[in-house]
């Protein structure tokens, strides 16, 4: 979520060993990142990470709680637009936008989720509490268009991001991405078009 | 894909180290799995691995293959069947059947590729390779449904599998995948019903 290649020196050193564990943990995983690595993206001598961060998996945390912040300036900028549709959609130009960086490292978020979710140690907990910020948000934009299945309807639109930044990745395709998201239009369209109601799921 | 704790001893050696591998990786990661974690879950001693695999990615490289050997049997077996619409259902099927161990552990195949992924080094392109035979098979469902658009439909498919799959794992909750599998069964349903072109995208 973060595009520079290195964190800006001007935040706190706490603030920037977080966003750099993001961007490191991003580009290469947790399992074969160290801390040095990280020390290093932040600009910080090791030395004195320990003062801050005393084992990796705090910095992980540190990672998800960058994420959080980033959804929620995400959210809030999404907020601001004034129909359910163009705030969904707003959601999907900014996935298209990322569609380079996806096609390199996947999604920050979900890729996070995937490595962490084969550990039950509460880092997999703490990263489904930020992907479920998505799927609330998600749902109330649903529910205002009028949908009763508005639950449903935002679990399908985050797994098909999901899934989508995965093939995207996994085939190194920034188009995959782009062809996606504009079915993805067509599909809140057609939400928008029916009668608002939870039984037509055939036109979805 | 492997749902026994201890792979079957009456297969030769190198298939129980490449099956083990499979299912060993499935539960941890590449990255934290050792080849003694390998060795003892196939039941052969650590020190007999060398002899089939000089490396930990020689290993990865077999776990990819019997995963590529395991998607062969399972479209082998779908293509009994009579139309495109029963055997992708059946596809979706066995999706909703395996929900209980994506729920713990995630897809095997995107997991692993969401971890190799990080990596340029080869494997990555072996489960880009395995994803895509996926992908041409659905593809080729989609074509005999009539379908001007079936490359992107594939591709919609898989990615919804693949994200439900990440987010079942993340919410560790299976119901997930019932669910929207319910919600692409009406979506294949709606494909075959209209004009079959390119064109009536909305309905999707």
């Amino acid at each position: 979520m973060t595009d520079s290649k290195k964190v800006r020196r001007t935040s706190g050193k706490r603030e920037r060993l977080a966003a750099a564990a993001a961007q490191v943990l991003h580009a290469q995983g947790v399992a074969p990142t160290t801390l040095a690595d990280i020390a290093a993206a932040a600009e910080v001598p090791v030395g004195n990470v320990y003062y801050y961060f005393k084992t990796k998996d705090e910095l992980v945390e540190a990672a998800i709680d960058a994420h959080a912040q980033t959804l929620r300036g995400l959210i809030t900028a999404l907020d601001e637009l004034p129909t359910p549709e163009e705030r969904l959609k707003a959601l999907l130009s900014g996935w298209v936008q990322q569609r380079e960086l996806t096609a390199q490292y996947g999604c920050p978020t979900g890729t996070l989720a995937s490595e962490l979710d084969k550990r039950a140690d509460g880092l997999d907990r703490s990263i489904a509490a930020v992907m479920r910020v998505l799927l609330d948000w998600a749902e109330g934009q649903f529910t205002q268009l009028g949908r009763a299945d508005a639950r449903e309807l935002a679990v399908a639109l985050i797994a098909a991001y999901q899934g989508i930044s995965l093939l995207t990745n996994t085939f190194r395709d920034p188009e995959l991405m782009a062809t996606e998201v504009r079915r993805l239009e067509r599909w809140i369209d057609s939400l928008t078009e029916g009668p608002a109601t939870g039984d037509d799921d055939a036109r979805e």
